[in-house]
């Protein structure tokens, strides 16, 4: 998958317009996810809301995953630790393929948020598996 | 922590508001969430995102442990497995207290699509640790 | 598959035999399993080692899962949440399918510990995936 | 914590001497544990099982938590996924952490198996969360 073609899928997936999500890059078994941080898009207590990093993260996964096996992929769930209260302006995720094989891709990823001067604040990891719905080359 | 407090700390939380969560019942170990599916929410098949369900069961896993330990709580992660694509009218999440610690509650919780005639689908199981930052009774 | 066949199953499993574990049920997508607490299983502290938990809740989760689809099943990952030290006579399994798939199966399990006057606490909450690796009927 | 402590502490689970662990290294926030792979750790297809796989994860992941806080820390639960059956001379996880905070540390860990050449191939990929129980320093 080139970057135009998922940059495509992103683009017609109506929650990601909703939340501003861009694609940064992807490519070989690897993609960074971003958003701008913004007063929607936070919990009462004045962070990015949970919901928002694991929709990121949920996001960021079935990416990599299709940079392997095409985008015919579906993320079947995911383990996600929060690490610290996410603040600041923009927040990241990369997300790599740990292995894939025929039916089922196993990927981690990393949110962090990230400031003015580029310097990045892990906020969460994550782990998940992507299922293989229509193998790459399957016609499509 | 009665209804009409869970329902003012929900309505604080403007990621909340921007999906239009709302809180259908919580009390004694348990919370029920709603949202109402729309375009905004959806991915690019015409199914709500993945990062709706997960939200959902995040936020929900949270008001659960809340009813039990007080208000004093934040999610430190969750698992979540995606079993059917989503589709309908509302959205759902159900979530209990499996077991209350002192400085952390196990939960879990089940999100399905609710049609109109009440017909419940399951769409995700989702297990989750919800951390006691502030233990209850302890002023705020 | 029949009680006696998935007996035979775990009977082939030498680490299955090291550690003593017995059926005591299983059927319509659901499985119990069973060992007998000795000093040999424990960690420093004198309670069970999680690692005989977590070994209990996979096997669980992978039989209830051969009961819906048949024997050709592999346990692709799982999530394990510890809530209670475990002690006592007996260490027991519950799992049950929540969803089976075509391709995968998705089961939760509790693991609890048994006494004497059969009293049962439970320690450990599972939730799992495991793989159809061949479908049932297929021969075999 | 020195290694000799580390060592002891492990010495001291009765099931991992049943099993055969033994600590390679550890310390700044990072440990691996072995074991030689044995008839008696596999389960009916000739594999290494599931069970052993994460019974050495859950121990190398409270290690490396160990290394940074103390060993008063027990395990609060954690998501495996396998990649590929294990099978070789000898099993090996290693173990991060990625964030330890004052309550709770979450760390990551590979299992791999190492054949006679020292090749190593990874088969399985877990995230973890583990509790200070007892701040280090705090006597003990």
């Amino acid at each position: 998958m080139d970057l135009d073609l998922v940059r495509e899928a992103l683009g017609d997936q109506p929650f990601s317009r909703l939340l501003g999500t861009r694609l940064v890059d992807c490519g070989d078994g690897a993609a960074t996810l971003e958003l701008d941080i913004r007063e929607e898009l936070l919990q009462q207590y004045g962070f990015v809301h949970g919901g928002v990093v694991s929709y990121l993260a949920d996001n960021t996964l079935t990416l990599a995953a299709a940079t392997v096996v095409g985008p015919g992929v579906i993320t079947s769930g995911f383990t996600i630790d929060y690490l610290r209260p996410a603040t600041g302006a923009v927040l990241r995720a990369d997300a790599q393929v740990v292995r894939a094989g025929r039916t089922r891709v196993v990927c981690r990823c990393e949110v962090a948020t990230v400031d003015g001067g580029g310097v990045r604040t892990l906020c969460a990891v994550a782990q998940g598996n992507v299922a293989v719905t229509e193998p790459a080359g399957a016609g499509r």
